[in-house]
């Protein structure tokens, strides 16, 4: 088995788990030429990610030829230090790596069952979407998102720059980063996140009908992620307990700081609004700071509202005006009316586009709330 | 001025503050046939608002003709009772009714500065959004929305009709609460979910650009509420403090039990994930609970995904194949790759149309991924 060239994907790969994940990077790796061999406990999962043309069947005689250039074990976090020890038994290639979603767990985890250290290289390729599912599987999963790569002390380089090469095949950005680095910062931007949502979704799952009647765009962009599978979540914050804890004793400190405002503003005290003042203005530095589009800032666009009928074919003929006025949208949100028919489109737009898109909208007969 | 028929919209209304919500109801009103005068302390405010078409300018004189069958008093929260006073004195109308987002507070000043009790009605209508001025107002912005109508103890029924009539008049779906109601009410669904999503921005404001280069959706939507106007938010907290501390320390208890069973897990207690997975389940429950379209709870709609372009006019394009294949969409978003100009358009749908939708995009060359 020879290595591939410098920028090459690797010639050949086993991908161990065909979820979403290890389909995608699989299917990924098709695509460049790689010989992929595929290998699943759920031989359903394994057949089917055979048959959209992921790769070809790992048999019991291991790969042929010899051991393959990596091995992706695409298993749960508490899954991978076992399952590394067995491919590392079992000589399945010269690197290994993983796509589990906290990266000190499954590290110490191997260490501690006596793995190999210096061929594993820990990995995350951040997807951003909890699917599962071999059928759900693309190639294109990861174009564009970050893959972290988490070398220890003990990786061989040449496995780094393999997984590197794997990253770079499947379309990724590779980050490197310690896994304790990882851990932190996925606790920060993802796990905590999720928390907040539940807690205030757990709030509204005892509140009135009325008081949730109520409720608007604000309420239920805070409480979507909430909705994720719990048995899913559990695994993850558990298997991260500790930055999750950290970031979370964070959070927590803000609240008690503004419940302490709310009390002091009850009693009379003319300072404590400064001080919610000062939490809120702190919410929109943040809100500033976190990348949007093309990993820069989020971008200021302009909103364009249209009334749009709720019928086939509404958006269509909407985007098509859209289009028709050579104006690119950034971004929509479609906003539904409770208890009418009726929703409100905003295009997100670039500022200096939007008089433009008004004025063409109006033009073609939608109600159009003018930018201001 | 003799009094409209039963369901009939007011005969004549003043409008007293033309921002966004004043205005909103001044050109909802004037669809109706309604007289309107309109007045600001901002001249060019009025002024705009007069050009639009929301009505005449209220003159020194008062309302030509006596009293009107109603004023609107559209002014910030701190300022209702004192409006009210002098609306009063100046016998601009036969009842008043405000738009402040908080009842309580305006209805307790207004008492303490001897308004007359029995003429005033407060109101909420729910318009969602928190935008600003004349120019972005609509007829249509309360279409579909609960307007809250708050009657005490002194009001008239006779004025509780007529502020009916005036929701009805503005397509809103009149709801009938106490003020104290109201503002738990809102407090749970509106105020706290905004200082939880400034806790969570704010923990960003000070962390590094690389942890929140990995931030995915699940971030963005759970801080885009704390991107909104600190000034106006720390007035709108401030004026339902007691409620909004109350309702967040409902959550902050929920955050204390998962700090509490991420520590049980980093001590090997084998029960604590047990009381993350039930925090996690409440979420569940919860986002069950909130209602989406149409006022109903949010159905599970399917997600097709489809890989799209970032140049003008391919939302048409993709919309004009989603009309052909008779499909309606139920709601759209977009996810940017960072990094890459490409995007993901999500478009939820009737689950028993995905698979057609998803079969009619693919035949048409749409990289789709198809739902599972």
């Amino acid at each position: 088995m020879t290595s591939s060239p410098a920028a090459a994907p690797p010639a050949t790969a086993v991908v161990v788990g065909t979820g979403l994940i290890g389909t995608s990077i699989a299917l990924a790796l098709r695509e460049h030429g790689t010989e992929v061999w595929l290998a699943d406990a759920d031989q359903a999962a394994a057949h089917l990610a055979v048959g959209i043309g992921a790769g070809r069947p790992l048999g019991g005689g291991g790969v042929p030829g010899g051991p393959a250039d990596i091995a992706i074990l695409a298993v749960p976090p508490a899954a991978v230090a076992g399952c590394l020890l067995q491919a590392q038994r079992g000589r399945l290639a010269r690197y290994y790596t993983d796509v589990a979603s906290v990266k000190e767990l499954p590290l110490r985890e191997a260490g501690d069952l006596g793995c190999d250290l210096t061929t594993f290289v820990p990995g995350h390729p951040m997807s951003g979407r909890e699917r599962s599912g071999p059928a759900a599987a693309r190639a294109d999963l990861f174009a564009g998102r970050s893959w972290v790569i988490c070398p220890g002390e003990q990786t061989a380089p040449d496995g780094v720059t393999l997984v590197t090469r794997l990253a770079l095949a499947c379309g990724a950005q590779p980050v490197s980063l310690t896994a304790a680095e990882h851990d932190r910062w996925v606790a920060l931007v993802s796990h905590v996140p999720h928390l907040l949502s539940s807690a205030m979704a757990a709030q509204c799952a005892g509140a009135p009908g009325g008081a949730l009647a109520l409720a608007g765009p604000g309420l239920r962009d805070v409480t979507r992620i909430a909705a994720g599978e719990s048995g899913l979540w559990t695994e993850i914050l558990a298997a991260n307990a500790e930055p999750v804890r950290d970031a979370l004793l964070g959070v927590a400190a803000q609240l008690a700081m503004a419940v302490e405002a709310l009390g002091g503003i009850v009693a009379g005290d003319s300072d404590a609004a400064k001080q919610l003042t000062a939490l809120l203005e702190a919410g929109r530095e943040g809100v500033e700071r976190i990348p949007g589009k093309r990993g820069g800032p989020a971008p200021h666009y302009a909103i364009v509202q249209v009334v749009i009928g709720d019928r086939p074919g509404e958006l269509a003929r909407l985007f098509a005006a859209v289009g028709t006025a050579g104006v690119n949208i950034e971004d929509v949100r479609i906003e539904h009316s409770p208890g009418l028919p009726a929703g409100v489109a905003e295009l997100s737009v670039r500022p200096e586009t939007a008089r433009r898109l008004a004025a063409a909208l109006t033009a073609g007969g939608w109600p159009v709330a003018s930018p201001a």
